[in-house]
């Protein structure tokens, strides 16, 4: 379990994880001179950031989020999959720049000028937003900005990147992996549970190691899947949510199984600090589902519990609840035609035997150590800052089948509701 | 809007408007003696009822819940549907009878022990339970009370049921309409978003209609599709829900389609009923859909909108938040893969266009003007005890096609999590 003893301390760690791969560099400068950003009772500020890569690369991918109201910067995006080389990424918080008039338009001059600025070809850049949905960018007050964006701040640190695209994150969230000669870097933004009508997730993952464009994609779309795709908070796809992976190719290529693994990890981790970051979770559910025909239903059962309000409120109040569980498994179930025979399921919490053999199987004994066991699992809300520990409710639901899946999610507490219902009142 | 002055002057309406159709009559008992009720600390009590008629009928039907956790009520009550005639419903509240040990054979003995008792054929009386899954019914002293059942206690007005059915739910909910020289009077339990571990639903309707079997379970089929269906709390079905529907066939038949669209009518006002009575409701929403390609996907969306989480929590804080809105039906069209074009959705809430043509349509005014509607349509919680009055934030999202929905479900209040996390610890 990794502890870290101050948000001090945790950023320490992340700077001296965070330098960037080969090839790559960060400015940010801030933005604080747009009427609705002088409104703004967020306790963060607008950020104007540029990855910048030395060299154009043809290998690069992106993954988007399938929400039908997507974001400008992702209907740009889309299309730029389709070129043959990209430079680098221009990002703001605050302005997700979706639904907003001239959007599309926005995005892409915006992205433009930053390319232009630095020298790169013009569509060389992607652009990327979160925040706000329905508001328009400041467009003028940013393409002021980006002069200073290309010649000054410049950092080699992923930090500065990962601390600039926060909106309500409580911590800013970076892992990186040395490989052979080479790394990958990734920092991802997103609060888990306390997006109020924003743009939930961004994510930019930076590697030097020399890998095809090929390769690239299909890496980056079997990580996601496995990381970012089982992970479940709000809803499973924010209208802006993104990943963008970028190489380098500066270093040699290790072996390709092991770079699989590796990003699949890198990204697992990422995902978890997601869910563990929401200033309104308190508890980190982690639901494990064995059984059924195949991975897909397992899947699908486990998001049904993890996404129960029932068994979410239950967790917040460290309630063992045995039949919540039971039941979101048993309506998703039935609601859709999956068979479940209630004789042949095994319900764990916390590696505790609940209900075998069609009976709960609890005592005032066990359930106090289930109690204590979840108590065990709380995080302090509001957030101090940094992950404090990576402890999990651990749920299991066993029934016959080879499907295998597990989804993070996190509990209901009153902080969520407060941070969602008095966001802009 | 109906609107009640106290909680006494809307029991009086009940008493009013609940004398049972003729043929039926009521009895019910507390039980306040098994140990586990000794312990509780809920703000209602155990209570055992018997509804009864005075002759067996043929005209009878049932709809039960689709989890793959039913209540050992529901397995026998399965059984029964196929019997050629009914006369009665035992029922206890407090205590679910879900997965419990020999659940389903205690069922059966306190059955036919309550249809021996009133003279009735052994399997004539259907057995009925809602409350706290896991454990096992205080068999041996429902049967005691058995006896002072049949002759004691008896009634024959409806709110007597309403009430003995009560758990989590802030007042009885009980509707009736009179048609020809009959009537059909409607009695429901069901605390909307506050089902802490319970079955969520039990509804008994009963006339003196002259309907026969196969009319009687069609056009209940029909009224349940479109009311209790289309009403989205915590999730669609609990471990225990029923339906029963009994006609004692004293009073001639009325028009075919009048009966049909009276029973719509009166289950449609029950199940909102269910959803304004929660605790924790402090608004009730009603998200129409209008377009897609039919009545089903229409349903969907309207059920993805009222269940989402940031949409909830926003109602709550009076926000009328557009972003959260639409995201949550553009997350659920993309995930789908029902189609969804931005540019052709309108979405207004209480009767105001806030989005149009990909844009929206919202300035201060019209946002205060909102604000202030919704919390017109506030709920004081905790609950006054009585329905205080009957208005919705009602949402539209209209997009191209013939499909129509419309789906009542309550907000996500602090109440909500206090109720769900606290109701064991």
């Amino acid at each position: 379990m990794e502890v870290y003893q101050s948000r001090e301390a945790y950023l320490k760690h992340l700077a001296a994880t965070g330098i960037l791969p080969s090839g790559f560099k960060v400015s940010t400068v801030p933005l604080e001179f747009s009427p609705q950003e002088k409104k703004s009772r967020e306790p963060y500020r607008m950020n104007l950031t540029f990855l910048q890569m030395d060299e154009p690369t043809d290998s690069f991918g992106a993954l988007f989020t399938r929400n039908r109201f997507p974001g400008a910067p992702v209907i740009v995006g889309r299309e730029m999959l389709e070129q043959s080389e990209i430079q680098g990424i221009l990002v703001n918080n605050r302005i997700a720049n979706v639904c907003a008039p001239d959007g599309v338009g926005a995005a892409r001059r915006l992205a433009h000028a930053a390319a232009k600025a630095a020298g790169m070809a013009e569509n060389a850049v992607f652009p990327s937003s979160t925040g706000i949905i329905g508001w328009k960018l400041p467009e003028m007050e940013m393409a002021a900005a980006i002069p200073k964006l290309v010649t000054e701040h410049v950092s080699h640190n992923a930090l500065d990147l990962a601390k600039a695209i926060m909106t309500t994150d409580s911590f800013p969230k970076l892992r990186s992996v040395r490989l052979g000669e080479g790394s990958i870097v990734a920092v991802v933004k997103g609060a888990g549970m306390i997006e109020p009508n924003m743009a939930t997730m961004l994510c930019y993952v930076m590697t030097d190691l020399d890998v095809d464009r090929t390769l690239l994609r299909s890496a980056l779309k079997e990580a996601v899947d496995l990381s970012f795709n089982r992970m479940s908070v709000d809803s499973d796809q924010s209208t802006s949510d993104s990943v963008i992976m970028l190489s380098s190719k500066k270093k040699p290529m290790v072996d390709e199984a092991l770079f699989r693994q590796e990003l699949i990890s890198l990204l697992s981790r990422l995902s978890e600090d997601v869910v563990r970051n929401g200033e309104g979770t308190a508890h980190v559910m982690n639901v494990s589902v064995k059984g059924f025909d195949d991975d897909s239903t397992a899947l699908s059962v486990a998001k049904a519990i993890v996404n129960s309000p029932l068994v979410k409120s239950a967790v917040f109040g460290n309630d063992p609840n045995v039949g919540r569980l039971l039941s979101a498994a048993g309506d998703f179930c039935g609601n859709t035609g999956v068979e479940l025979d209630p004789a042949k399921v095994v319900l764990t919490i916390g590696g505790e035997v609940v209900y075998r053999e069609g009976s709960f199987l609890l005592d005032e004994e066990k359930e106090e150590r289930l109690y204590e066991y979840m108590k065990s699992c709380a995080l302090p809300v509001p957030s101090p800052g940094y992950p404090i520990h990576s402890a999990s409710v651990d749920v299991e639901l066993e029934v016959p089948g080879k499907g295998r899946a597990s989804v993070f999610g996190s509990d209901l507490s009153y902080e969520y509701v407060r941070e969602n219902a008095e966001y802009r009142s």
